[in-house]
């Protein structure tokens, strides 16, 4: 068990599509609370097409969290909760943005607690200055051409802007 | 520093009049992500004067939480992140029910992010079945002789009824 | 039983601190729902005190359903349940004004349905017109000496003005 | 009319796909309020295509529902008030889980009142056991595979198995 | 600049997909905080595609603004605070209707607010009798046939009427 | 009139009990819009007692907007709308922060529409790093000696810390 052998482990589950500052500073405060922390990037989606491969995805974030010792990124291709359980962990960490978040995430949240009775979900406040960012709002700014260099990594910055000058429309 | 030393530390602060299951629910399931979990009973508040002493308080928590090996009660009177600080906690753990929880919850959190950047307030949603009780819920459909039962632990549920027979009109 | 014996009754409870167009429009609605229609007046509370007696506040939802044959006004002085079981109601209807409205009323059904498995909770949305409007902005409007003559009936708006200008701080 | 006969009748109108547990205790609950009710099943919708055609929703439903004496189920390819006058309804149920649901809910009742008068809309609160959940979080627990037996019937559980096995990607 | 030659412009960027009574309300009123008001219609989007083009919908827009000396129709075919900045605009202003209306509006605006500093986003309350009609709202019952005389312009009512005769499942 | 001398007049009511750094950035973004804002400080209240007098209240905020040259200090002692009126405004400017204030302001919006069709109330959305500041919260860090000098003027968190220092439990 996660916690007989003293080590607890968490997921931290996304689409990242692209991940942003908001992400990186939730799973640097998640790392701080867990002894490893995996960032399961969502490997397909019955809902939406991403604009960047999984592959893409996962390096994208790997990049970005290259300086913390005890995250690691893995592809995530299974009910949330039964990745968690595979993995060994103990939680499930989510970042808290607003009201529309919270009432998609409760309800996620009361469904996995149902599917795995051992495993928590647990949600960290966006820190002010984040609490306006998200993956879509990025894409959005980037297919107008838009600045979006205060808000990602700059190898995502990069990446969006060479993506979208190829083809505005998708995002 | 509580990570340094293999051990993580968290406090679950709150007023606690009185302790409730969905309270203890939340005490339980934040156990298992720590190394130690401190139960914070305030004492006193500048808002509203709680039905029972803190000594009451306490006791009740105390009593409702003694299957918890990892898990001390301690009265909280000072501003929440310096009471952190001095326990040597990595974070906060709040229960999160509703809406109108989150609203507040979430500036608390920003207001506290920012007098002490290094501990963290985390949120974990409340069971469904808890998910509409509160204590001043409890206080109310006692102070009418309602059964609360249902809510609280059976050491508080008893001395509701006895605190509600000789003044009602306290809750 | 109620239905047994082919007959439907309901109570509308509420402190009706005064009564407002927008509760008469709702007891208008429901009464159309329901063989029986019970408005169920506060008798006091806990938390605060109204500006108008328990009299008062029945003899003024009495003018203004005067003209509703299946409605009826009592006194509510029990836990609600209690009173709307000896009452042999099938359900309690509330108003829904806004989403401050919801959380408050939603945790009380859920308390009230664990009370009383049998008595359901059931909302009727308040009028586009009458969405804005409630006891206590309109006792906060007369306060200042405003009009208040588009919002209560025109018994209420004379008692109002009479009250305010004897205490206006009494809102 | 429907009350000069001493009869009341309402419709309970959805797309259910699938229904769920929770759609059957809110029907089960309405049911005990009016002569008669009938689930209206939505044929067709503009905006999404749902997973089980009309026919098989309405079996769905009908087997759910078998044991419910006053309870009637119909295809509704109307203006839903249009669907709820030609059958004599005095009202539409709906069933009210979240704040997410409560915004889009009380602009359609706003919508639907406007266009008829005398049709109201009333919200029965989900219970809180089923409180989180939906036939979106069915459907997409079930295309990942996973266990959805606590949220349907049986019948439609073994149907969503079927189903998803045939084409996963169709949650 | 807009301040120093002593007049101030403001634009009300939207869809308008059509224009409903509830914009040209917002647009009224706005009208007079300003000296010059353009309302700017989306020329595409990333997201949806509009049933009415956009030359139409600028149509739509101007008839309905007719009377109103001091507004302007415009498309908008870049990121919103670079087409208000080429404007010479002080700020823009949205109608605000509800909570999922807000949440959404509080991210653009900060998104907005860090891509131009010197541009406000301002937003007006809906007027009560407009709170709930929305331009999908109005969609949605012209497609299915019905009335929708008092949410719209009588022109856009009648090309909406027309519109759906050709093809009912655009909406 | 306001508009047809050229000049536009906005009032920004409030209770101020203290000024806080959010105030004075929704005050200078507000003065940017109008060529006069008057910062009206409301001289007593219903429901709750200021821990600073009305005299102390405007000179913290005439010291905070000493630097903008078309802003105006004055006491609010009616109804704001007639307030509103007898100044000569256009307008009623609020800063917006959170989903809890949302529903009091639109309800308050409302009111005061219909008591004055001619005065509009505007939202200016709370900048992101002033999102979580609110008078309350800053009185209630204050009173346990916390430090609330990033969140308002140097001179009022001198006043506080000598307030809170004679009474602590005025807060």
């Amino acid at each position: 068990m996660t916690v007989q052998d003293g080590r607890r482990l968490a997921i931290c589950p996304g689409t990242y599509d692209p991940v942003t500052l908001g992400h990186v500073d939730i799973i640097e405060r998640a790392s701080r609370l867990f002894d490893t922390l995996i960032v399961s990037v969502t490997d397909g989606s019955f809902k939406k097409r991403p604009i960047f491969s999984t592959a893409e995805r996962i390096a994208f974030v790997e990049e970005s969290v290259a300086h913390l010792e005890n995250v690691e990124v893995r592809p995530l291709g299974d009910l949330v909760v039964r990745h968690a359980q595979d993995a060994g962990a103990l939680a499930m960490v989510k970042g808290l943005r607003a009201i529309s978040d919270f009432d998609y995430e409760f309800q996620m949240a009361q469904i996995n607690k149902h599917l795995a009775e051992d495993i928590e979900t647990i949600y960290l406040p966006a820190s002010a200055k984040y609490s306006f960012i998200s993956s879509g709002g990025v894409r959005e700014v980037a297919a107008w051409g838009g600045p979006v260099d205060d808000w990602v990594p700059p190898h995502v910055a990069a990446a969006l802007r060479e993506r979208m000058q190829r083809s505005p429309t998708a995002g």
